[in-house]
């Protein structure tokens, strides 16, 4: 039997709301990473598993499959516990550039291997990059060998490590099959599974500025993620975060390296504080490390330790964290079009504000401007007067001006009165 | 906005459930005729137009984008009503080949543009090919002279004629998205639109042998048909006909023709001359043809004249009708296992024999081999004993024998008494 006849025959099984066996995933897969199974034959799969779902079971195995496609990152030449995060993206979300030189100062190793941003939100590396020097590509021996010396790497992910994921991930953006949790959570667990560490943190975002808008989704990723995780021998717990609101004071790349640098000198946003501090506290209950005195995260972090092992990390990938970063030619201020309390500020429209000015890109291919960017002076529950300043933006890009303000128009929301405050952490979601 | 954001947009209406835009539809039918739309993308939207379904509407202008991404066979200068038959295919459908001539020989223009065999079902080109000399290709200009001529012709679609269909046709097959209703209704109205007849009545096959294996969903695509038909102002009829058991006694190509010769000679297998005696009925109606006295079908084929069109037919395509037809090198006769009435000749197991024995093609690309198949030596209701002949296989590759063997074993079925034989035409659908 031919291979297409054989996608077919598994296409069929999922469009008719069946069950893939092992042998079914295991194969398609294969094939697909391989080339003998087409591009289409995998989007019309796609398709049929974001409408009829998949079992813990096949979502599971596809997983697997998915970690089987390449290499597994080696650390067990790393010389302290290795623990992970992972973030499912949100808008200003900047939490792993203070939180992996913090949760390396108190003890663990973190390698923490990150992507780029696409569309509305932001992306690690894209962030780092904007530090003259510093690079994104370190190979298998000089992670762990920064692993050992710095105990923190935040770089690209080795060519080797699932490369279905890759193929796959590429084909979903343009296939309208990215909103599948089976899919996600595929695909973020078989990278993660594929990198190695013996602990994970989920940040699952929920609100408009995140993929999963809605609380019960999102729960139920998170739910599908630490299981799958567990059944891969990791240590794993999610937190669900709200991403209703941009996370701290600032949107783009050096805007956001110089909050985070702000975090780790013992300043900053207190939202970015909490959820570092959040993130980091897990982070050490699963390495095994007591997140109270000496390396508790919070009194680590205020005190600027975390600011040292920072530059060291920088430093170790060519960066220089002194340096100064990158400014955009172009600012613009949008006032306060009524007097009121704000009630709402929309991570959604923030993060699209912030990718017309050029700090996102539509295409993979395109580059981000490192200087562009939001500033947001004032956060819900501010009382404002009309006139008053709310954002900052800048740009290299002027013409991007216009189409930014009215984004940002319809992110504000005024009322009488301040509403009640969203907690921040929703939720931890911890395995059996 | 770049076409791959386009084609997403499309792609998630119809993946949430909602109904596509008339410019929706334009847009991703001419883009991916134009290449602009990824065949993953299509490919993606075609299967959640499988599980999502299209409306009337929705099904009705997907069908127009179709007719309009190429050019439509103009037949003004025909002399005569135009009308023309389309069958959903099956096992030993070879009813085009005596019906296009009689339906002219009754006054009729029938333009009669067809298609080639895949998988368990035959293709009226590759039956006719069998026919030395004959050839399929003919210009526009050969096609309405011919019709001015001889009143019949059965031919190959011409290359402008709805491109768009061609490609997606060839995209579902390796994609698992055949079987969608508005889809198939896209796809047959598209081409039968294009190809300008003034009437078609369609020839709905349901049963084993089918495509619609099911008689709600055949009834359901007979009235999706017949109201994309009128919407276009065509007359349009469909038949609702039985495929459980292969029709006549010859499936495969020369095998078929020679029957179809049978019939026009006023012989052959009841079953086919009841069928194509039903269809040009309703061609005639649909033509304005009164179907009794000197125009009665039924008469005017038992009488000979049928088959003098016939000849003249496959002559004007440079075949010769009186020249011998391709055997295979090798034949073996199944016979039955025990004594019985039989009950059951299953129509997809026949044609899955034929096809493994070299009468159809697992790929566009494959070549089918004229003498094969397979000859019905008994019918539901016979009586038969052990060791009694049921099928007699021809081949030029003797070493597909077991296989075909195999196949029809388990295609026959034999009781105690004789069951009441199925309807062939189950129901006749009009429009309003």
């Amino acid at each position: 039997m031919t291979s297409a006849l054989s996608a077919v025959d598994v296409i069929r099984v999922k469009r008719d709301g069946g069950e893939l066996t092992d042998e079914q995933i295991d194969w398609v897969v294969d094939a697909y990473n391989a080339g003998a199974v087409a591009e289409e034959q995998m989007a019309a799969l796609a398709m049929a598993i974001l409408l009829n779902g998949m079992t813990a079971r096949e979502t599971g195995r596809w997983t697997r499959a998915i970690v089987r496609s390449g290499e597994r990152l080696d650390l067990t030449e790393v010389d302290r516990p290795t623990v992970d995060k992972h973030s499912t993206g949100g808008v200003g979300d900047k939490i792993t550039l203070p939180l992996a030189p913090l949760v390396a100062t108190c003890g663990a190793a973190v390698p923490q291997l990150s992507g780029r941003g696409l569309g509305h939100t932001g992306g690690t590396l894209d962030k780092l990059e904007s530090i003259p020097g510093w690079r994104a590509r370190l190979t298998t021996a000089e992670i762990v060998a920064q692993l050992n010396s710095v105990g923190a790497v935040v770089c690209a992910p080795t060519e080797g490590l699932a490369p279905a994921d890759r193929k796959l991930y590429a084909l979903r953006d343009v296939t309208g099959t990215v909103e599948s949790i089976p899919l996600i959570a595929g695909s973020i667990m078989g990278k993660k599974v594929a990198e190695g560490a013996d602990g994970l943190v989920l940040d699952v975002k929920v609100g408009s500025g995140a993929f999963m808008k809605n609380e019960d989704r999102a729960r139920e990723l998170a739910a599908t993620l630490v299981s799958i995780g567990e059944s891969h021998g990791m240590a794993v717990s999610a937190l669900l975060t709200d991403m209703s609101t941009p996370l701290g004071a600032t949107v783009g790349n050096a805007l956001e390296v110089a909050e985070a640098v702000d975090v780790l000198r013992g300043g900053g946003p207190a939202d970015v504080v909490e959820l570092t501090v959040a993130l980091a506290t897990e982070m050490l209950r699963l390495a095994g490390i007591d997140p109270t005195g000496a390396t508790d995260p919070a009194a680590v972090l205020s005190s600027g330790a975390a600011y040292e092992t920072w530059c060291r990390m920088i430093r170790a990938q060519g960066g220089d964290p002194e340096a100064p970063l990158p400014t955009a030619a172009h600012t613009r201020t949008v006032t306060a079009a009524e007097d009121g309390v704000l009630t709402a500020v929309d991570a959604y429209q923030v993060g699209m504000a912030a990718w017309r000015l050029g700090a996102g890109r539509a295409r993979k291919e395109d580059a981000v401007r490192f200087g562009a960017g939001v500033r947001l002076l004032a956060r819900p529950g501010d009382r404002v007067r009309r006139g008053d300043p709310l954002f900052e933006l800048s740009t290299d890009t002027p013409e991007a001006f216009p189409g930014a303000v009215a984004e940002l128009a319809s992110a504000v929301r005024t009322g009488e009165t301040a509403v009640e405050a969203h907690p921040l952490v929703l939720d931890v979601v911890r395995g059996g």
